[in-house]
C-alpha cells in the first residue's frame, strides 16, 4: 500500500487542525505510541497526534484523507491484537483527551461518555449511583471504553450480562471523510435501517472514529459470592461448565484456570494461595444479586454439578480481600506467562459444551509442534485463552512452524462452531488466519463495507484484513 | 427504477431452478401474496416461488442477478412496514417450506431452525426441554423467526431479556449473487472481523436470504406472576415506568395500554373486563423467576412505585385463565383498532423517562392535525405503537395533511433522543420519514452496504431508503 509521508507542510497543517500543543514529534513520544500489550511488536508512526474535540478530529481526518496519510486510532493501548500498532507509519491518533464522563443519566439508566475514559473509571463513577456498566476486561484498569467498542470487548461477566455489544446504544462517530454522524438513538430497542452502531461495535477503528458512547446501564447488585473449584484435570473442569448452564444456574462469572497458569501467577506476584497436589485445574465461579439465599441456593447447586465431575475442593472466599485475591489471581495470567517466557497469545472460542474436545485438541497440537500452552479464560462463554509458549522450541522453529500449529488450533475451533477470536480481536497478528474461518467471498463482503467507509483506506490500514 | 419483466422463458428458468412444483402464477397465489398486515396496501408479484433448499434459492437468485428481475423475500406476511410487499413485481419469495427445527442442543442451549419456522412453534419446542427463547412479538401466532430477524423483532419481553439482536449467533444466507455463507460462528462471543450477523438482523431481505438460523435459549423460568395497574391519566402510568426501573425492579414485561385501546378491545373481543370509570391508563406488568418469594417482593416494590403515580387499582392476575386474558387484550389491541376504522401504525421509541413527554407531544400533534389515537406498547423499553385514526379527518386531509402530522411525531421522537421504528422496521411506508431521523451522508453509508451485498439492486428493491 502507497501512503504520503507527512512532510512539515502537512504537520502544520494537521497542527492548524488540532492545535499545535496537540501534536508531538519527540522521540519519546514517538516510541511510547509504537507498541501496544501484542507480543513485542514496534512501529513507529510519524506523528502523535492527541485532538481534544470531534471538529479537531474532522479536520484531521479531511487533511488524511486528501493527501493518503494513515491514521491509527489507540485508546489505552493494552490491545492483544496489535489493532492499535501504526504499521504504515503516519498519523498516531491518540484518544486519551477524551476523558470525561458527559452524564450519567439516572432517569433513564444510561450515561454518554467519551471514548478515553479508562473503563475501570466509568465503572466507579456509575457504580456511586448504584449502576452497573458490566463490561470489565481484564484490562479495565487501563483499557479504555473506546477502545472496547473498536473490539467487541467482554470480560468474566459476559456469561450473564451479554457482551459490550448489548450495551452500547450509540456512537458519535468521525467518518475518514471527516463527517460527523450519529451512529443510531439512545433506545433500546432500535428497527431503522441497517445497524450502524453493531457495525462500528468490533471493527477496531477501521471504519470511523468513536467520540461519543451512550451505554445502557443496570441495576447494581447488592450482593455477591465467589468460589473456586479443584479438579483432577482439564478435561473434567471444562466439561463441568456446560453441565452448570444445563441445570439451569447463570453464574455471573465462569472462568477457567489451568494449573500451570497458577504456578506461574505464584511466581509472578504475591498472591497467598494453596495449591494442593491434585488440584490441576479450576473454575473460579461467581454468582450476583439482591437476595443472599438465592445466590446461596445457586452455590448448592453448582456444588453438586462440580461434584459430578470429581471437583476435589471448593474454596469460598468469604471476605474482600480473599475475592480481591482470586481475581487478580485470574486477572494477572497473561502478565504472569508474559513474564517468563517468549509467548503468543490467542483467544479462542466454541460453543461451551466443546470446551473438553477445545483443551484436550489444543494439547495434542502443542505436544505435535513442541509448544507448551497455558489455557485460562471465559469458560461460561467457551472463551479460552491460549497462552503458547516458546518452551524447548527451536529459535527456528518458533519462526517457521508456529503459524501451522496455530491454523490447527483456528481449524479446530472452527470444526467445533468457533472462531478465531471472542473478544481480542483480529487487528495485525491474528490476519494471516482470517482465511482458516472465511472465505474469500466473506472477507470481499467485508473489504467492501470497509470501502464504503473509507474509500481511500486512510483509517487502520492493514488490519482485519 | 427498470426491472426486467418475467417471460415464459424466463419462467421456465425459474422453475428448473427450484422446481416447478414450488412455483405459482394462478391468480389466488398472486392475490395472496400482494399484501401483509400494512394498511390496505396490495402490489402483485408475478410469481410466487417456495423454494425448499437454500441450493434452490442460491439458483433462483443466481438467475434473477443476471436478469434483473426484482425478489422480495416473504416470512409470515405480518410485517406492519410493508417490508414484503412486491412493489415491483417479479419473484415473491415465500420462505414457508423452510419450517424444519433442525436441532434443540440441550448441551449448549442453542437452537438450529429454518426461517419459515412460526415463532411460537419455536417458543413451546423449546419450552418442552425447560428452555426459553424470550422473543415473542404479539404476532408470534402466525409470524416467522426469518421475518423477526429481518425486522430485528421485540415483544414485550425484551425489557428484560433484549431484543432477537441478542439472540441470533449465526446465519446461513444467500447472497444476492446466488452465494451461500455462515454469517458467523456459533458462539456467545465474536471479535473476529465485522459482524455480519448483526449486520443481517433488521435488514428487512435487502442483503440477502436467511436460510438457517442459530439461537441463543436460556433456561425458563418456573413462576411469573402479572399484574394490571390502573392510573387516572396517560401521563402518570407513563412516568412510573422509568420510576420502576429506577427502583431497581426489571420486570420481565412492562406494557402500557390506553384506555380507549381497551374499550376498543372489549368491543372486537369477547374478554371480559371491568373497565373502571377512573381507569384511563394501564400499566400490564409481569415477573418471573424461580423463586416465588422474590418475585413477590418485587410485585411489592413496584406497588409502592405505583402509588406514588396515583395507581387506583392493582389486578394481580391468579388463574392461567386471567393471564391469557389480560396479554390476549394487550395482544389483539393493533387488530381491534383496525378493525373499526381507517388506521395507520407508527412505531416510536424513545428513552423511557421521555414516555409522558411522547405521548402528551403525540395528542398534541393529533388535536392539531384532526387525527385521533391510540397508543399502547413496550413502555419498559420506551417503545410505543401509535394507530393514527382517521375519525373526523376528512378523506382529503387524511390523504395530503397526515404526512406532515407523522413527520412533526418523528421530529418529536428524534428530538427525544429516539428513532422512528423500534421493532417494526422502515419497509415501504416509513421509508419517506427516514430523512428526519438521518442526514444524506448517512444514508449514503446504508445505500453502500446494500451495494456490497446486492450490486444489482435485485433483492426487496425499494425498502428501507
Amino acid at each position: 500500500m502507497e501512503y504520503t509521508k507527512i512532510t512539515e507542510d502537512l504537520l502544520s497543517q494537521i497542527k492548524a487542525a488540532v492545535g499545535p500543543a496537540n501534536v508531538f514529534t519527540d522521540k519519546e513520544s514517538l516510541d511510547n505510541y509504537s507498541h501496544d500489550e501484542t507480543e513485542d511488536l514496534r512501529y513507529y508512526p510519524e506523528v502523535v497526534v492527541k485532538p481534544t474535540d470531534p471538529e479537531g478530529i474532522a479536520a484531521l481526518l479531511k487533511i488524511c484523507n486528501q493527501h493518503h496519510i494513515p491514521v491509527t486510532p489507540r485508546g489505552g493501548g493494552t490491545g492483544l491484537s496489535g489493532a492499535a500498532l501504526p504499521i504504515y507509519g503516519g498519523v498516531l491518533l491518540s484518544m486519551e483527551k477524551f476523558k470525561d464522563i458527559i452524564d450519567i443519566d439516572t432517569e433513564n439508566l444510561q450515561a454518554t461518555v467519551e471514548p478515553g475514559v479508562i473503563t475501570e473509571a466509568f465503572i466507579n463513577a456509575v457504580g456511586e449511583k448504584g449502576l452497573l456498566y458490566p463490561v470489565d476486561p481484564s484490562s479495565k484498569g487501563s483499557c479504555f471504553i473506546g477502545g472496547n467498542v473498536a473490539h467487541g470487548s467482554g470480560g468474566p461477566r459476559v456469561v450473564k450480562y451479554g457482551t459490550i455489544r448489548e450495551y452500547i446504544l450509540n456512537l458519535e462517530v468521525v467518518l475518514p471523510t471527516g463527517e460527523i454522524i450519529w451512529t443510531g438513538a439512545n433506545t433500546l430497542k432500535y428497527a431503522s435501517g441497517y445497524n450502524l452502531t453493531q457495525m462500528m461495535i468490533g471493527s477496531e477503528g477501521t471504519l470511523a472514529v468513536v467520540t461519543k458512547i451512550v451505554t445502557k446501564l443496570i441495576p447494581k447488585s447488592s450482593h455477591s459470592v465467589l468460589m473456586l473449584g479443584s479438579f483432577p484435570e482439564n478435561e473434567k473442569a471444562c466439561a463441568a461448565v456446560s453441565a452448570i448452564f444445563r441445570a439451569g444456574i447463570t453464574p455471573s462469572a465462569l472462568e477457567f484456570m489451568e494449573r500451570k497458569g497458577v504456578e506461574w501467577v505464584i511466581k509472578f506476584d504475591d498472591i497467598k494461595f494453596d495449591l494442593k497436589d491434585d488440584a490441576n485445574a479450576f473454575l473460579l465461579i461467581e454468582f450476583d444479586g439482591d437476595d443472599l439465599d438465592t445466590i446461596f441456593k445457586d452455590c448448592e447447586k453448582v456444588n453438586m454439578v462440580l461434584e459430578e465431575f470429581d471437583c476435589s475442593d471448593v474454596l469460598f472466599a468469604d471476605s474482600a480481600q480473599q475475592k480481591e485475591d482470586l481475581w487478580r489471581m485470574r486477572r494477572t495470567m497473561a502478565e504472569s506467562v508474559k513474564s517468563n517466557s517468549v509467548y503468543k497469545e490467542e483467544d479462542t472460542v466454541v460453543p461451551r459444551a466443546a470446551l473438553p474436545k477445545l483443551i484436550n485438541g489444543i494439547k495434542e497440537i502443542g505436544s505435535r509442534y513442541g509448544f507448551e500452552s497455558v489455557c485460562y479464560g471465559h469458560a461460561g462463554d467457551g472463551n479460552l485463552h491460549i497462552n503458547i509458549i516458546k518452551a524447548g522450541m527451536s529459535d527456528e522453529d518458533w519462526k517457521n512452524k508456529l503459524k501451522a500449529g496455530i491454523t490447527e488450533v483456528f481449524e479446530l475451533t472452527t470444526a467445533l462452531g468457533g472462531t478465531i477470536s471472542g473478544e481480542h480481536g483480529i487487528g495485525l497478528v491474528q490476519k494471516e488466519f482470517m482465511p482458516v474461518k472465511y472465505s474469500e467471498i466473506h472477507l470481499d463482503l467485508m473489504r467492501g463495507i470497509k470501502k464504503v467507509f473509507d474509500p481511500n483506506g486512510i483509517l487502520n490500514p492493514g488490519k482485519i484484513f
